[in-house]
């Protein structure tokens, strides 16, 4: 299966239209001027010494590549000079900066040289690995080729130094990116050398002696080296790198036709969305480490839930859909996109989460009156930047990114994974779907292309639909035969339907969640007063739309809260009385001030 | 009001018997073998040189004052040649290894001498207190006065320096204990310059300059100096400071008829049973400085509710009752009593908790897979000694001590404020108490007295209760006309009582807690199987009562339980199956190995 790429898919107006115009508006704007402030783009230029400030971090390279390759996406859509010229003074100075031998790193090659290739924790791989995705990316876009040369020049010293001469101190990246962006530098330039180099490391994962602990409190499941890959069942470790390793091995997977990397893949995919995943499609359920933990250890108010690490979510279910067409895999991208990966921005576009909690309770975030000991509560309210600023760059790069997971196609069947108001042509493929999903839950689909079925996702969330012709359901998809040219209409309802969690999940025990079609909502205190905690909805309750402040409606139904008492304790008693509740899409919370926020929900039994 | 003195109570067959002779018969042994292992006696010869091992700490004489009160205690009342020995070995050594001024510190007697008095953290006026204390208890248990006199010659010294010449290097005492211990000093010996320097550390206490930070991290509110204690409203602050502190607020109001005194007492209780004590009467919600933190935070798994946080809450509460005989004293002294304060010995007798938590979930303890940081939780068992080792030989002291916590009287009135099998006879008031209490609610009491009136406290956990004579009800006591000797029954019907907490506590949101009587019941997953916190309770369900395997009956009854499901979210359904619960005392919680327990359980609504 192979997806139309994003440059074969116009959005129209609807809801991604809406985002996508953000970024190319204001966020991919206010991440180069927070970026410029922080000295990240000044680094590429290699001219720090001894002594200066603003020494450049191991990471900013990656920040500064997730950017470019983010611009590329817009570029490759819409003329912009400004960008354009910010995109090749950034590229000028990586290459020029480049040693010789194709190496390219703004930490390294200023500072600490004799380390070069001697810390597996420095990130040093991770930022090659971005600096190749934004290579192809703008090689992709704009049929420029310098940047990826560059990069391919340095994709081959690194396959010398760690494959053929293995003299480097390490085996493996410290941090999954590089693996990935190696399939993806072989899909651009089908140089076979770079598919092996992938391969390599993937098998070395695991596997070698010689990698130890990245860092002194961190074991092996952190660094993702707790087994061969292949023998993998669970998803440990690391969230993000765990993630972008996952992704590889499923492009290897494919690449290869590697039944046990894929038979790896689908059991940590099963892991993951049965056992360690928030319903927003976060996961990572602690700062500590920023890792997996234990089955259905998935406490609320301390989710770590990076932003990031939803978009690797999107990005390794979205490859799995190439390893075989199961709606699971497009749900779980559809339930990273509307929830967990859109919440890390605010509305504006200006500012963002790194930890997404689906619980704020300010009221309790600062009870140790008598010390300045605090507990560790994540940030109520977005900021423009981190020190850490991974994922503001992978916002601006993944949302121009989601054109290209809506269809996709084999020999015999289109695919329509996500749904989104937009157009399509590749290879003899041509879609026009209309919809104001998720808004509503009716799609129009349009399809010439010869292939003889068209298979239409019918999520998960999704209890009753119709469609106006015949279909056979399989796996998640509504397969329908192609004759040439059809039109095809989906109607799924799409009530608002409250989630419970598996009972294993105590920190949501006894609660539920609101969700209106893929679309998780909450409710916040600057809507509904303190105490929300204690509120309880009757899963039954009847929910009206109200107004879409946020894009899509707000929703609105009665619901219940224990009377105000003097007492501490008292005899449990029928004291219910009814409050408005109103609900907003958790992608939205945050954006009014720093407020009470629940996701789940008590729940009203009887 | 004056109580009747432990002294003149016998304990008949029954629950406080039962533990009275657990720690006559084991505590006072296994606090007293772990205190010898780990040097505390020994210390107490002040033999210690530098470059010897175990260096005496700054509050060893404390744990061993307050083991020694305990067994002046259980000496009152029946011979013990073998604890006799002991005590008189350690207080000779005490008495002879004071200072020719009469101070005594088993640790800045051997080292660091050039601190004595000068540094506020380090805990000498507080050992100063618990030595007092004993004394005290010693000398009206036995006679002896030698022990006493020595302690009157310390506290005269600690006068000269704090009081007269105010050459110490700060004014109030770091850990409150001293200011109690003064007062009781008092009370025994008549000296008014006793009652004179507590008045004046309780004077000083927020209301001098010189007394700067204990520790850099805790500011004025741990300390207890944020404000003249006469203006106090709340409760702040290291929990045991502040609680000792008020109760020798409360006796110096007593002592000296200070309204103002009184009314910041009164106050501060009413924060802390309004607002900030668990249902257990556990109090101080953090481990960071074992800490009161801000109204309505009284978390579950983290609570720190230290077992002798609620010693000194039933101090306090059992204090307030001399200045005005309100139930909610007595109930508070009888909340801590059967829970908070029992959880923290082991039924065995033999092992001990300082952190007393509503909620264990094993399953989640040790959840971070990757990295050796670790999430902190409470202990989930007892043990046999802590290296700050203050709650076992405060269990020590209190149980005998409670047999003084049951009558009072003053010119009209003879109260009984806690029921308990028993007989008591003091300044012509004699009273028998004939009661199952609290496995039942019938209370037959005989009382002679020259008082008009006997006043029997209805607790508040008491919907329902009759008397077999006339009375009248009154601010939580029943008032009855007593003529000479009088029997009066009191019958109080004492179903299992569901409570729910205040709005305002989220962590106990849509949960209760089953309670029989004063008893707070509890879960465990011994009994229960996994994920009980998942398991919904009906408020209305029936309770039937099983066998006593912790001294009083466990409950049974059905609850319901979400059934066992594969996926991680499912739709909201009626999927609730019957399963049955046992509950058993929260005492009582933690002597079966390590298991899940919940004393908050999920309501089922309608």
């Amino acid at each position: 299966m192979k997806h139309i790429d994003y440059r074969h898919v116009e959005l129209h107006d609807g809801f991604w239209k809406t985002k996508l115009d953000m970024v190319r508006n204001t966020t991919v704007h206010a991440v180069y001027d927070r970026f410029c402030d922080t000295h990240r783009f000044s680094a590429l230029k290699c001219r720090w010494k001894p002594g200066d400030p603003d020494q450049p971090h191991i990471f900013w390279d990656s920040d500064v590549a997730k950017w470019l390759e983010g611009v590329a996406y817009l570029l490759a859509k819409e003329e912009n000079k400004e960008l354009e010229a910010i995109a090749e003074e950034t590229i000028a100075a990586i290459i020029a900066n480049s040693d010789e031998n194709g190496y390219f790193n703004s930490h390294f090659l200023v500072t600490e040289q004799e380390n070069r290739f001697k810390l597996r924790s420095h990130h040093e791989l991770y930022c090659a690995g971005h600096l190749i995705e934004a290579a192809v990316a703008y090689y992709e876009a704009t049929g420029r080729d310098a940047f990826l040369k560059a990069m391919c020049r340095f994709a081959d010293y690194i396959e010398k130094i760690f494959k053929i001469e293995k003299s480097a101190a390490f085996r493996t990246p410290g941090h999954p990116e590089l693996e990935l962006a190696l399939l993806r530098l072989y899909g651009c330039t089908k140089e076979p050398r770079y598919l092996e180099l992938a391969k390599f490391f993937i098998d070395e994962h695991g596997n070698n002696d010689v990698d130890g602990r990245l860092y002194p409190q961190y074991n092996e499941y952190y660094n993702q080296d707790e087994m061969p890959l292949r023998e993998r069942s669970t998803a440990e470790g690391h969230s993000v790198r765990s993630l972008y390793l996952l992704s590889a091995m499923a492009d290897l997977a494919e690449e290869t036709d590697d039944a046990e990397l894929k038979a790896a893949c689908e059991r940590c995919f099963k892991n993951i969305v049965t056992r360690r995943m928030y319903i927003t499609g976060g996961v990572g359920s602690t700062h500590m480490g920023e890792t997996f933990t234990v089955d259905y250890h998935l406490p609320n108010r301390t989710a770590y839930a990076e932003t990031c690490a939803a978009i690797s979510l999107a990005m390794f279910s979205n490859r799995m859909l190439h390893l075989q067409p199961r709606g699971v895999y497009a749900d779980t991208v559809e339930r990273t996109l509307y929830n967990g990966i859109l919440s890390g921005v605010s509305m504006d576009g200006r500012s963002f989460f790194y930890e997404n909690p689906l619980e704020i309770d300010p009221k309790f975030n600062n009870v140790n009156t008598s010390t300045e000991e605090k507990e560790r509560w994540p940030i109520t309210q977005r900021v423009e930047v981190f020190s850490c600023s991974c994922c503001p760059p992978n916002i601006v790069r993944f949302i121009p990114s989601v054109a290209g997971m809506l269809y996709a196609y084999d020999e015999n069947t289109v695919y329509v994974h996500q749904y989104a108001a937009s157009s399509a042509k590749e290879n003899g493929v041509e879609l026009t779907v209309e919809t104001s999903y998720p808004a509503e839950g009716t799609v129009k689909v349009q399809c010439k292309a010869p292939q003889k079925q068209l298979a239409l996702r019918i999520p998960g969330w999704c209890r009753s639909f119709t469609l106006n012709c015949p279909y056979e359901l399989k796996d998640g998809y509504a397969y329908i035969a192609l004759q040439g040219e059809s039109t095809v209409e989906l109607t799924m309802d799409m009530p608002v339907t409250v989630m419970a969690a598996n009972r294993e999940v105590h920190a949501s025990a006894g609660r539920v969640a609101v969700l209106r079609g893929p679309v998780v909502y909450c409710a916040e205190g600057v809507d509904n007063g303190e105490d929300i905690a204690s509120v309880l909805v009757d899963p039954k309750a009847v929910y009206t739309k109200g107004e879409s402040e946020f894009l899509l409606p707000n929703l609105h139904t009665a619901a219940y809260r224990p009377a105000e008492t003097e007492d501490l304790y008292r005899v449990a008693g029928e004291d219910l009385e009814l409050v408005p509740l109103k609900l907003i899409p958790y992608y939205a919370f945050a954006n009014r001030g720093e407020t009470e926020m629940h996701v789940w929900l008590l729940r009203k039994y009887g």
